[in-house]
């Protein structure tokens, strides 16, 4: 993420991943979603399958750093998450106690510093003294019938929902008052040009703006539907 | 999702997937949000490494639908979504215009039926001709560096997208394969008798396909607009 605006810095912590696959999609995963900093706890090698699964992120695959414990690795962390698709039901309650995906993305903007965001291993997950090192409990909500997600696949699901919340969407130009009242003119010319019922034309009106509202039409989709319309005005007059 | 409950029953297809292990993973997190329905266009060798990914949907695999066409595998489904990560700068390419994926999962509930969830190959994604056949194009929003995600990926992420909106059902109906089919076969008529521009005849299609996908067309509607249209051909032909 960029560090020059106030946001906080995140940095994916993957404990023990054994299969260099996992951590060649989490790469991936990582870039297409602009998060840069991957800590690895006693990884499995780095070898050619984890390459080929980064694809284009393999400049961070060389930037990796490698811990040998996951105390050294978040060392310099200042909030850490940890993630689990498996919620406790029974055995130490509150340390298993999680907060909802969802809510966490919306509100870790009040968070700024370092933010470790921590996956345990594959088979068994993540230990109960690295979750007790731990600030914070975050539960990916999935199916009752099978909880366990993939590595990567946390990872990602992880980032997406990080991500959306900081993306503003990309406007598209709709039609504003003028461009609307045209259409609608040119529309109610149409209508009288085929002897449509009068009971029913204002209704009709209303129901194909409300479809164009609800769809958001954009200046070129009302440029061609108005071209359709007067068209199909013209044959009618030139017959 | 449950069939029981009046809610939209989701299939996915994906188009000529060429990694088996990509496959095994897609049915792997269906599992976890609790989609079931998989359709394979042209698919790779289902083997070993496609079983190993998929885990604990085996079921889910087995249970999988291959066809040897994507026009076969669509025949039965009521409405059809495109995925991607890349979209076309220009608003006037309507064929891959699209809508974002946070906004599809919140609108989604306005339709039932048969949704096909159309994921393309790893390597070249959908081709025109497959999108111009969808109602709809669907954003995953990523990263401007890295737009192409994993296959898997992009199935995990919309369905994560999906499984959180917590479906509630609605009760307009919205139209099917066959009145999408007859509608546009008249739209069809119609740009003939107005000697609609050749060149433009396929585009302002997809445009009119894509604004009617964007805004979830209900019965009545439909039948409102089959009628407008069908009385402006009646009025050309009379004259």
């Amino acid at each position: 993420m960029d560090g020059e605006k106030n946001i906080p810095e995140f940095y994916i912590i993957l404990v023990e991943p054994k299969y260099s696959g996992n951590i060649g999609a989490v790469a991936r995963i990582m870039m297409n979603f602009d998060f840069d900093n991957l800590f690895l706890v006693n990884p499995t090698d780095i070898d050619d399958e984890c390459y080929k699964r980064a694809v284009h992120a393999d400049k961070l695959l060389d930037n990796a750093m490698i811990f040998s414990s996951f105390n050294l690795a978040i060392k310099e962390i200042d909030f850490l998450v940890a993630t689990s698709s498996i919620e406790s039901k029974k055995d130490k309650k509150h340390l298993r106690n999680s907060i909802n995906l969802e809510k966490f993305s919306e509100s870790i903007n009040e968070i700024n510093g370092k933010i470790g965001l921590v996956f345990g291993r594959e088979d068994y997950g993540l230990f109960n003294e690295e979750i007790s090192l731990c600030d914070l409990m975050l539960k990916i909500p999935t199916s009752e019938k099978y909880k366990a997600l993939n590595l990567s696949h946390s990872v990602g699901i992880v980032l997406y929902s990080l991500y959306i919340k900081q993306y503003t969407p990309k406007t598209v130009r709709s039609i504003g008052f003028i461009e609307k009242k045209k259409f609608f003119e040119n529309l109610n010319l149409l209508l009288d040009k085929i002897n449509y019922p009068k009971h029913k034309k204002d209704i009709t009106k209303v129901m194909i703006k409300r479809l164009m509202g609800r769809s958001y039409t954009s200046k070129w989709e009302y440029h061609t539907l108005m071209g359709l319309i007067s068209k199909t005005i013209d044959k009618i007059n030139k017959k």
